[in-house]
């Protein structure tokens, strides 16, 4: 049985140690410290253009009262963010080159997974990810993945949107037999058409790729030009059946925010491995969805709540021109809080200076 | 507790006079009285060229078979279309000019809301209203809205696509204190950008939006020409969950038609504040789609059929160039129409002369 | 009772001898072959360009290890595709020709349905199909729609986005007055516009469209030339209430594939008659998306993923260029896949030389 760690848990800690750093300096610091219902400072009575303004003019209910509880679960959630927990996904995934060919390395196996600080749940991993490692490469380049089986069930691969030969399609007894335990099976086929694409089981694909088998195939364009230009990007995985609702393998508080300089143009790139629609919504800034399913679209178009359905990807651009940490969640608002506070389908963009 | 009743119902009653004349002496009301079972003359054994034509050849079945108690029910909640019911959604509201601020007040609170004629439940709203009242202004105004919070939990709003500072945002503990009870809190930012909009709680959101603590914002745009002309509106808020299925706050039979002459151009502002989608389909005419979330997409498209996902808002423009009684309804069935009738997410556009 | 079996099964014989053909001698029957698992020859231990590659270098489980049941299972599946099973759905209907007017009959009524073989459950259909039959015209057709109900409840039909007049839209008590068991109602009207559209019960219509009341109806244009040439068209219909997931009225393995000459441009038409959303997933190529309820898009978009939505209506055209055998399914994996292997809403698109 695998029960990988992911080996390289910086990016984790590097984002969180960021967030706090913002949250301590920044304005999302500034919000999160001028908001605390302690801090008396943030009740201020006067009225201050462009700042909201409290009074305690009417009357207050006893201290004992459930709001209160309700108040203090809420509020923990959000101080606990960004969440340390066990099981990093989506690491960039670096191919050998043999003989002109970038060859790729999956491993499926299970694992203990931290969805939310102290929630453990069996995760089925490519490489002990989940979402499974990033493979990227560029439009044209041939492509070979060796899918190692260590599971008990037969796997098999699906590269989604790909235009493989029918054999390197992934669909046991109808393009290939299953990867049986314990065996391999070794896929080649080259990269076309560019753009965000997914891999993923299609084999008991409800229970293997809701349970974890998957990951982003990002295609970069072999000729740049033919998609806008971007200085960061952001891979948003969703999923919503064993593990609960997930961003990128993980429940809020345990989502991981995205740090940006003001001025960014940030690409997010939607991927939808789950069983249910996801319309995420981002607070503050319009996104600019330029392309459906990795496709360009014709004609972009200006979107707060873009809905992401199983299958699809969906990608946007972002002008990060707003100072803050920007909510950015499921807008099926019982995918996103509950009476205990947020959860789930849940993360922040923090822009600043 | 708050227990505000509408101060204004003209509206509602207006819009039940206006159908029941349309139904008496207008073309709706000679489709709803020749289709009366018990009409005889609907039964014209001649067939009429563009006209229904029934017959009576078959055997016809005992007279107390359970389809007579279905058509009878069935009948029943037509015949009650549209029933007036307690609590009036969605009314303008008036602000005051404070120094060139447009000043709003909303109050958070329960009372008992009929949904349908005989159901009650407990809404949670604005100002007595629910979904609460229109906010309507326009591009650039500069906005202040004081929310009193006469809940018994805490609350904030968030101001659904609009550009505000980040510590408008509405999002407790993160770019706020939540207003606990007892407490007011002030916003104020300036309308950016135009479009259809919305208004929510989002704090413990999936219960408190679903419960009522949601309205419309419209901000009209500085230049009325970056937007198609129309004649009319209708705002369609849609939800699912505490209440049932209801456009703007009520069920079917007590959901409103919209009476327009023919010619009318008809703009229709759908806002979706449920956990569910729903593809409103509107019967005789097309619909025009001309923005999403308020921002104009880039090529219109025609639909019967416009799915409205949660937090998304759509806007349509309807040719009334046919005469008649229209149905208006989700086209998820099961969200609007059962064994016992038509009920939930229908009601009616009726174009008459 | 009406009890009607389908006259005609040729059309359903024929596609599946060319199935079992295309699966003996063409590109997929050879990849069916290959990928047996107790087929030897399919694990090469070379590695072969192009191919997938299997090894046995890890460790084999027991013989007895329930994944073998499964692999078992989902094979068993795979090759009983396409079962023939009883009821022919989706049959043309010939119209007479009475006074330059389109006649058309439909009956109502129920029957047994072979959902998937050995599963029968009570469908409700037109002319015992469930789908009803294909009723196609031209744009500006005088159509004429005899139904004739021998079912056990009342019934209407509404011609969803047909541009009729207000008495022929179908909704009893509002339009028309329901069609009584043994009753008969004679629908006319002008083919407008032109399209994919659809018909079906708008009475108990959660219950009777899900049951089987409901047909395509495809209006050719009077013009050709305002929709993109085609040679070949597939259209597919999705429910997913009282007999499960299906694609025309049957569940895998008894959903019927498509099979086309390589280079066939293949126009698909979806139709959504069920209760919930189906994003449709085809292997191997692009759909272009270039109709949305029957009208053209602005701007056709490349999709591999199609949201279908109930009561919408997409067209989408795929130059089929890639040979093989390409599953196509909905992407809502617990619509498609279960431990036992494939069933519901899945089918094959096979391209053939």
């Amino acid at each position: 049985m695998s029960d990988q760690k992911g080996t390289d848990s910086k990016g984790f800690d590097r984002s969180r140690r960021t967030f706090l750093r913002a949250s301590a300096l920044g304005v999302a610091g500034t919000a999160l410290a001028a908001c605390a219902p302690d801090d008396q400072e943030a009740r201020r009575p006067e009225t201050t253009e462009g700042e909201g303004v409290h009074d305690h003019d009417r009357t207050a209910p006893e201290s004992d009262e459930p709001w209160r509880e309700m108040d203090r679960s809420h509020r923990e959630g959000v101080e606990a963010f960004p969440a340390e927990t066990e099981g990093v996904p989506m690491q960039p995934l670096e191919p050998r080159l043999v003989d002109g060919v970038k060859e790729f390395e999956l491993t499926c196996g299970r694992r203990d997974w931290e969805v939310e600080p102290g929630r453990i749940t069996e995760a089925w991993c490519y490489n002990g990810q989940m979402p499974g490692p990033v493979i990227r490469v560029t439009e044209g380049d041939r492509l070979r993945v060796i899918v190692h089986n260590d599971l008990h069930q037969s796997t098999a691969v699906h590269w989604h949107h790909q235009h493989v030969p029918n054999e390197m399609d992934g669909v046991p007894f109808i393009t290939q037999p299953p990867i049986e335990p314990g065996q391999s099976f070794t896929y080649e086929f080259t990269a076309d058409p560019y753009g965000s694409h997914m891999y993923h089981s299609h084999y008991n694909a409800a229970e293997q790729v809701t349970k974890g088998l998957l990951g982003p195939l990002i295609v970069d364009p072999l000729d740049p030009s033919v998609e806008p230009e971007y200085d960061d990007e952001w891979i948003i995985v969703l999923n919503d059946a064993a593990h609960g609702y997930t961003i990128n393998g993980k429940g809020f508080p345990a989502t991981q925010p995205k740090v940006v300089r003001r001025g960014t143009r940030l690409r997010i790139r939607f991927m939808n491995e789950g069983l249910m629609v996801h319309p995420m919504h981002l607070h503050g800034m319009p996104m600019h969805v330029f392309a459906k399913d990795g496709r360009p679209l014709p004609q972009p178009f200006e979107s707060d709540t873009l809905n992401i359905v199983p299958g699809e990807r969906w990608d946007a651009m972002v002008d990060c021109s707003a100072l803050g940490t920007w909510v950015f969640h499921c807008h099926i608002l019982s995918h996103a809080e509950g009476p205990h506070g947020m959860f789930g389908m849940v993360t922040a963009l923090v822009v600043e200076e």
